[in-house]
């Protein structure tokens, strides 16, 4: 039912005719620039190993939890779409099973993805049906056994100049070494990844922390488990990181004092942190995070305010990641300003914070990153990239903070075929929210044209530090 | 002024030509499709003893809080307009009082449904004016008085093949039998409202739950409370109730244990429960209800946020439903947890959440129901309930949840003669908004017609179970 | 980059032409309208003394904060922007600093406005750029050496009718008393702001009150305190004024007993009030300004929700108001609920409620306003005061409280020569609203030409009883 036999070179432009023509315009500059892909969660193995990927239902289903989500919505349990470690889910059928919920995607991003993968990547070329599902698998099955559909020449085709992944603090990053011999087209490049180093309240914290200070040889004191992570922070810089990642639920920051600090660590590493220790600790870590981005130059960025894991059950049987992550309600001005006081005027910090509570575009971000140097407004991430998400992105941030402000799009996806998709989603909404400011008079072509290339390139490049 | 001699008939769908033709061929489908009202306020009563509606005022002004409220922010009083025990005015008087203040509903939901009754139910065929508003008056007050405007007639005009009321749990539903044995060409069932039995801090709560456990038979104990509750239910679903409604402050649960659940339920039966103690036991009869919902199959409708009767001398004067209720911010994510961690993942239980906090739409209402299968994104409410409000609805949510996630609409009227026009809004302003994602290239024609279709038929009797 | 040789004249107006054709029709009746500027921060001394503004860069560049935040948040110093005490810089290069980082205020309101100045103002028939900046900057000096860009001649050639200032309560009003004498085209008078005078947090407040009571004779009670108060009000209202203006971070209302007001009165003044005992005395004094405004007749206006001063470092070098103010999440319901109690329903009194947290246009304020005579929703406001922000709230307020609850628009500015761009984009962008609400059948055009006529006259002036 979604599919469209061929996709309408259009999509996503405005309906108005003359807007249209503008914004067509302004995407054709951009449509063809290589892909800067600064946050992301691809494997690098993906890419260094570069294996045929598996079959379609892995490839779209299994391990997409955008997609098992709304399946799951539906009724259709997990272990029926080879979820967890129970995997004993017939491919084709999970297959089968997504064609038969198909129009369950109409209208979301999901939806829109998969369709621009299977039509602009893999060459599908009827729509998904319960009737056509089968020549369909077969179709892509075929593809993805094909050399040219292998990670690393797909990597190529999709013109991706860099591509950051998303590691562990003590990955020996084996793969990434493997990928700057490689000869690849383009750069992949770690990203310091700390949470879990960093919550008290994480399952297993004392014994990952332990496992920090044995990698890195230092002392079982918060000076040691500081240098502990500057340590490992020059790692990932040596092998070409440019920035750290930091999940929170809440963006808070505190400044403790070098005994209490210490006597919060000695807490935490006991294991008896209670709530009101463990925020404080995070708090405090976030703004030392702060603190070595100012040293080490790392981008500084910030997922805030997603509720992990919200049915107990699931996780419990099938993990994290399997589609109940919840937005709450968020606010940054309060509980960054401690880390701002500090580090907000330093000359080469750069702190992109990103959100899926969209109240905070026009209340919060806007304002802040108008006129911290150091602070970007992250694009549109998660539930909110998305088309109409992107436009009330740009009208809530443009009219306070501009354009310059702004991250850049990322992709933030595991799901590899996905990234050109994502992109070009990103660069048709910004031609149709340039073309209206065109249209109405508030820019000309020249400066949206010079904005539109801007966003593709020395935007992200400034923001990251590509 | 806002009146228009003939109701242009593409109305509320989008400006530009080529969407507006999608858009009005979406709509054309779905315009006389029957109509399903799974949530209003209209008494059985009415119907039951099909009597001629009153007089024009009443009808229009004196029991509508939607109007008197503008009236009254006008500085017109509300014993003015009728409202309240004292009405000593005079229905020609306050029909003139709209007329002259005509102009405070331009651009509202009220005025938009105030005028389609008027022109396509009551045949006026003028603009309400100070001047008209004598003619208006005596038109309707004519048509009023023929047989084909008494409801049970307008009952079968506007087919109407499912309506459900809103009843105390003690109501013996005598009209509602009577109904059933009327011969209607639709459906008249109730829907089971224990709000006040639920709530320790609701004025009288004590007197009433004795009248509960005596109307039942029960022991006043916590065990002889909830067999109540279920036993009123039953009576309810033996009636032909599909769904159970809960109308709270904050969307609040929790699990208590038997022995601290009779403790609370001893505290508040006693009249003394303190804010906190409320608080506590509601957040563990949301979650009771729950379970009993699991257990009987009713529907679970909860709808959050709303400070009730914010002026007290007003409410002192007028009563409850007077036009000050106003919505506080709202989160589900934490509160219904607990509901969510014991519930949220049974086969046949339906959820439906409605919120007039429009932040929750993407940030929460999305995604919750984007995961849990019995989780459904309730249509816009109240405030909501208004064509913009309704495009920013589906654009809020469509793009995580997609369409088959949301409840379908609701009228949610103690107006009778106000549900066509409000399902003709919710039918025009969805078409516009598919007919968008058509022009787009995001929907085929045949996909959004499915859906279109969808909406008003087998999303909604999915959600509600009818 | 920005700049529009020529104006477009169907600029901020809709896409869709027929829906454009309706707005410019809108907009033509308007555009000439007289400007009613109930709310601006211009100081009287600049038109009591009628010098000629300055150079370029101190007129659109060093006073004017939205400009300063944005060049700021590119890296540029304050210090080399001029600000604050130590202003050593030359304006020419500020200016061409400006002109440097022009593309920065593209698709911002700054830009747009000071885009509206050159153009519509200063005749300045080139696009900004670094190769014009200097001619441009020649340019803007000469016409303001002409006698005709001095301020009264472009008081009266901007139509401007009435011109409310922003004052200290103890400000003599010199200067408003020498302009009634002056012979102006329009008035110019006094806004009674008592911050400082309310708020024990506020540096200095001791003093400040002592100094208020010396000048009013006042004895050192809460009683002397609230007289005092009360005589620089009645001071004001002498002098023209027609509102006292409320700048709060949280809107609280609290009514206390007299023991205890006196109480919390003598610790404030003893410098010694901790935040609880500060936030209870403002929100008393909330109340008590609402009383006064019962009794005098000022219209009382509340600006809620900034954060100030967000960066300690920029306020110690360089003072308030240098770009670091930062909305919060704001709620109006629970808060002002002891104020409405207490005055809500008082026939002439008017409260206008100013917000920079959108959340609450729809879910708190339309509905307040659609209920109490006293309330009326303010402006969009500060970072809100743009053609998308506009048009956001229009579709938020006016389908719960239509346009009549709304306070017309306010300017806020203290850049004299952005007074008619302002006003400008609002009415552009109020016909914009209209056009479509006409073009979607939901108002006729007679009712859209008396609304846009009202919502530049009669609106306005009821709301701040001009």
């Amino acid at each position: 039912m979604l599919g469209l036999q061929r996709r309408d070179p259009d999509r996503l432009l405005p309906a108005d005719p003359e807007t249209r023509a503008v914004a067509r315009d302004l995407y054709r500059r951009v449509a063809d620039r290589p892909i800067l892909s600064p946050h992301s969660h691809v494997p690098a193995e993906l890419l260094a190993q570069d294996e045929p990927f598996g079959n379609p239902a892995e490839l779209f289903v299994v391990r997409d939890h955008y997609v098992t989500r709304l399946l799951h919505a539906e009724g259709v349990g997990l272990d029926v779409l080879g979820v967890g470690s129970e995997r004993s889910a017939e491919p084709r059928e999970i297959w089968r099973t997504l064609a038969r919920h198909w129009h369950l995607f109409a209208g979301t991003a999901s939806g829109y993805w998969l369709q621009e993968e299977l039509s602009e990547v893999l060459e599908v070329d009827e729509q998904l049906t319960e009737e056509s599902a089968d020549r369909v698998y077969d179709h892509i099955a075929d593809r993805l056994a094909r050399p040219e559909f292998r990670p690393r020449a797909l990597f190529e085709r999709f013109g991706i100049e860099v591509l950051a992944t998303t590691d562990d603090p003590l990955d020996d990053l084996t793969h990434h070494r493997a990928l700057a011999e490689a000869g690849l087209p383009g750069r992949v490049v770690p990203t310091f990844r700390p949470d879990a180093y960093l919550d008290p309240s994480a399952p297993g914290f004392p014994e990952r922390v332990e496992r920090l200070l044995a990698a890195t040889g230092s002392a079982a004191t918060f000076a040691g488990y500081l240098a502990a992570l500057e340590d490992r922070r020059a790692y990932f810089v040596d092998h070409g990181a440019f920035s750290a990642d930091h999940g929170v639920v809440e963006p808070l920051s505190a400044e403790l004092d070098a005994v209490e600090a210490e006597r919060l660590f000695r807490v935490a590493l006991s294991g008896d942190a209670d709530t009101d220790t463990a925020r404080l600790f995070r708090a405090h870590m976030l703004l030392q995070m702060a603190r070595m981005s100012v040293e080490d130059g790392l981008v500084m960025t910030v997922h805030a305010g997603v509720f992990r894991n919200h049915s107990t059950a699931t996780f419990q049987r099938y993990g994290a990641d399997t589609g109940h992550d919840v937005p709450l309600p968020t606010t940054f001005v309060e509980g960054l300003r401690p880390l701002l006081e500090r580090y907000g005027l330093e000359p080469d910090f750069n702190l992109v914070l990103f959100t899926v509570d969209e109240t905070t575009f026009s209340r919060e971000l806007a304002p802040l990153a108008g006129f911290y140097p150091s602070v970007y407004v992250g694009a549109p991430w998660w539930f909110l990239d998305a088309p109409d998400s992107i436009a009330r992105f740009r009208s809530a941030v443009t009219e306070t903070a501009g354009f310059y402000r702004t991250s850049g799009f990322i992709d933030d996806t595991r799901a590899f075929l996905s990234i050109p998709a994502r992109h070009d989603t990103a660069r048709r909404a910004d031609s149709a929210f340039l073309a209206r400011l065109v249209r109405e008079g508030r820019l000309t072509v020249s400066t949206a044209e010079q904005i539109a290339d801007d966003l593709v390139d020395s935007i992200p490049r400034r923001a990251f530090k590509l």
